[in-house]
């Protein structure tokens, strides 16, 4: 996918791809691209960011549309600039129901600046794609959701020209270009013939090499362009900030999702490349408060994940905006993939998932995020914040957007209390002790509701039993502030409970244990995890996280194995 | 969704519901709709199988179509009996691109014995729909998609048995029934009304009873129904088991993955309700073997990983089959919300996820899973099989058919060494101790290409340093063998190494760390990890895992840590 100065960079490669081919009959004059795949290459066998002109990575299939439709979202409504977007599609991976996510997407927000090429070469890995050469299908689908389908011969380039400038001519709808093509046009005994997915010529490779040298000698081609005159204005996105602290009393009650909202029209306040997207939970997200506030930097994304996931990638792209992309937290699952492949993209993007863990309440286990920390964990330089109070949730927002790379916020639905000053200093990988005294013999690991468990089960064991005991907010689960936990850990004389409104694996528990595992130095620390060890059912919050032993009366309880 | 003896249980509920709601007019008769979303309740906020009823559970959106195609494909082509089967869409839910795939299986698959209806009432939960009332856009899409449209007022019960019937006749394609409706119908000021998603009807609920009640006198609704006379017949899935033993010499090099086909063929010989299920990568994952020998026990589901995962949790509903669902690991990750929601729904599927690590070599990231591990070791329930030769691969895939649940194998792409004898006794959760002597003071840990970098590295050392390294296979990473794995930890003196083709979080090493914390009672253990701690890049297979410091090379260097 590309805009103008895209295109002309593409041409330019082209022309260096071309000469590269040419030496490439010679072995030894052959350069950069005898190197694909090499581990000392930046030629990947799927392109990634590594390469300076790629912008996203490909590889897993059928999410390039919706990162192109981001970036024509952008050029149409951010920039209001006339950059047109080209996104290329193999006909295989038109079957990924993302694609029709972005197809639905774009001609909701009438993208008449973006051009989807359906690449229709009839052949997957292993077989025949399930509609072969059925062009007119593709064109029928295409129109039906709102597209200006045009069929062409794809190795006909006039055919592609007049169909690029029948595109430009469309005001009102994304175009989708049907190219019909043969998979290996023109090489010997290979065109139009399964069994070639991903494999190199071998024997065949002086026949065909031959054959494209004797094509690149036409003068068919005429690789004249009209350069974009429009140029993307200068957007500085490093001093985006909390336009003022953040305002709350201690011990007020405010749940974590409704101090995400402030937040956001305070950074919005700031730095007007702030944009909410959200996938139809507004009202409950509290993205709802940044819409009201600046309506054209909101974009609904309906319920459809993959897609605002993509489209977010690709308001993220180029230092263009700082995209917040919110839902519940347990449809971010519905665009791991989406998230796995915006980390080799080394996307931009802010994830901010509500209605985390059992403490949702009635609304029953398919919609309590359990597994949404060890999937973001999971992610290589995903910074995961879990914020404990309204404070510490503005400053992770302000944190995240002022941070280049994937961000996830976890937020709670209950209403938790004000625990940090407004002045409060946080830092990623930075935890807050909250309790301490000299006389500490526990220590507590809790976030969100579970944090608030741990004060109140302190509280209740030092009243009743006469142990003190130290609480920790770790704040960022990843990266996991090791020192501060194992010095304290170590100050209380090793025993530590750690719980979670998640499900046991993957999440803060098996963070902390590794951390005094392998940061501990042999120290013999007893171990404690509360976590939600099933799937649990519809009931109060407060029931719930009795049954589901999270709360503090279970943490009372449980340290009795400590004494 | 429903199938003949389904509709006959929902309308038995119906009636049963009708009564309840009659009771509902005085509180202290109302019985058991009264606990809607209590804590004691099986009414959940979304329903889930722990009610006899439902099958499958709901509440993530756009994936009951792919379940439904896959109980009718069962109906059609495995017990070729006349069952029908029905699903009912929210509008809002058809932009997820779930819906979309489960449209296009249905008419490849040409299950006329499947209608979707879709319920167009316009609302969504924050705001209107993307497409509003417009159910003609409804209705092309879905002819688009080879389905047969009908547009009905959906409040018609004339036209809505019109349009069943109408769908009974269409003999090839699947029948969309698109259904004009008012959320709220008859409600009074509440009917076409937003801001009533998922709330409670407090002071007006007097009147919208009365107003039920009233209805619910009129003698409108014929409830009379044309009982199947088809049964399905009983299929016993429990005497699945491979036909002959594993038959490998030691030493041999085979890929996991290959031994994944082989094994399917032999369950496929001793059941043959056995169904193998793969999105385009057959002639990788090695389900092509399957296919080869049982054509007709084969479902090709193209690029499109929920769908397979939903029509899995289809096929395997009510033990009807045991479908094994294969792809690349990494492409899981694209059906994550759906495998939540499988547990949700008590699922009896069994995933194979083949080319994981950094060990695929020159595909680069993209392909490679690394954080499948963390996926599905934080499904409750979910067994994770990590099988490292072709003996415990035929035996994981054994165990994962005998085992009602979800299961997930984790197959390796390059060839590893046969290291297990065929009469090798294998269990879920029983880890094996491949290398041992009484002088042991290391202990390594690791699971496919890893634990042959262990025994290697275990040989080096020896013959180097004169140390002795007793080395594990889990077999499963979860559950995890803690109790060998902590015995043996403490009888070499705590040193414990794990090693793995993953990334740091969420897979073995989090999990032995956490198994040693809890359960090893404050021993002081020293523990090391080593994976994969960036986004890798293309290269040969060993190249990387000496990059990446997987490798028995790095493994040797690392124990000076330990010394």
């Amino acid at each position: 996918m590309s805009s103008a100065d895209e295109i002309k960079r593409l041409q330019d490669l082209a022309n260096k791809l071309r000469v590269l081919s040419v030496q490439a009959t010679d072995a030894s004059k052959s350069g950069e691209l005898s190197n694909l795949r090499k581990i000392t290459s930046d030629l990947e066998g799927h392109p990634t960011p590594r390469l300076n002109f790629v912008d996203v990575a490909t590889g897993s299939l059928g999410q390039g549309l919706s990162v192109a439709a981001g970036m024509a979202y952008v050029a149409k409504y951010i920039d209001q600039l006339d950059f047109r977007t080209y996104c290329v599609l193999g006909d295989g991976e038109v079957a990924e129901g993302s694609v029709w996510e972005a197809m639905n997407f774009a001609s909701l927000k009438q993208l008449n600046n973006l051009v989807a090429i359906f690449d229709v070469n009839r052949l997957g890995q292993s077989q025949e794609t399930c509609l072969g050469h059925q062009v007119e299908v593709y064109a029928d689908r295409a129109k039906s959701f709102g597209w200006n389908p045009i069929i062409v011969d794809g190795h006909n380039i006039s055919e592609l020209l007049a169909a690029f400038a029948k595109a430009a001519e469309c005001k009102d709808k994304p175009t989708a270009i049907i190219a019909k093509t043969f998979k290996g046009k023109g090489f010997p005994n290979i065109e139009d013939k399964l069994n070639w997915h991903g494999k190199a010529l071998g024997a065949k490779s002086n026949e065909v090499l031959a054959h494209l040298n004797a094509q690149l000698s036409s003068e068919d081609v005429n690789s004249s362009y009209n350069e974009s005159k429009a140029e993307a204005p200068a957007v500085n996105l490093k001093e985006v900030k909390l336009s003022s602290p953040p305002d709350y009393k201690l011990g007020e009650k405010i749940a974590t999702r409704f101090a995400y909202g402030t937040a956001l029209v305070k950074l919005g306040q700031t730095c007007n490349r702030v944009i909410s997207l959200d996938a139809e939970t507004k009202n409950s997200t509290y993205a709802e408060t940044y819409m009201k506030q600046f309506p054209d930097r909101f974009v609904e994304c309906y319920i459809a994940e993959q897609n605002l996931v993509g489209v977010g990638i690709g308001l993220g792209c180029r230092g263009r905006t700082i995209p917040f992309l919110s839902t519940f937290a347990a449809f971010f699952m519905r665009a791991a993939d989406h998230l796995r492949m915006a980390e080799i993209s080394q996307a931009n993007i802010k994830c901010v998932g509500s209605h985390c863990g059992v403490s949702i309440g009635e609304d029953g286990p398919s919609q309590m995020a359990l597994e949404d920390l060890a999937l973001f964990r999971s992610i290589p330089n995903c910074t995961v914040f879990y914020p404990s109070d309204a404070v510490s949730t503005e400053r992770a927002c302000e944190l995240a957007a002022q941070h280049h790379g994937i961000d996830f916020i976890r937020t709670s639905r209950p209403a938790t209390s004000v625990i940090y000053t407004s002045d409060t200093k946080f830092e990623i990988g930075k935890a807050q002790v909250v309790r301490q005294s000299k006389k500490d013999k526990l220590l507590f690991i809790g976030a969100g509701v579970t944090l608030h468990e741990c004060l109140t089960a302190a509280d209740i064991i030092e009243k009743k039993h006469q142990i003190f005991t130290r609480v920790i907010d770790p704040f960022t689960i990843k990266p996991l502030d090791s020192q501060t936990i194992i010095e304290n850990a170590i100050a209380v004389g090793g025993r530590v409970l750690v719980v979670e409104d998640h499900y046991p694996e993957g999440g803060l528990g098996d963070a902390v244990a590794k951390a005094l595992l392998a940061n501990g130095n042999g120290y013999p620390f007893r171990f404690l995890h509360l976590a939600v060890n099933e799937v649990p059912r519809s009931g109060q919050p407060a029931e719930l996280m009795s049954k589901y032993r999270i709360d503090a009366e279970t943490i009372e309880k449980e340290i009795e194995k400590f004494m």
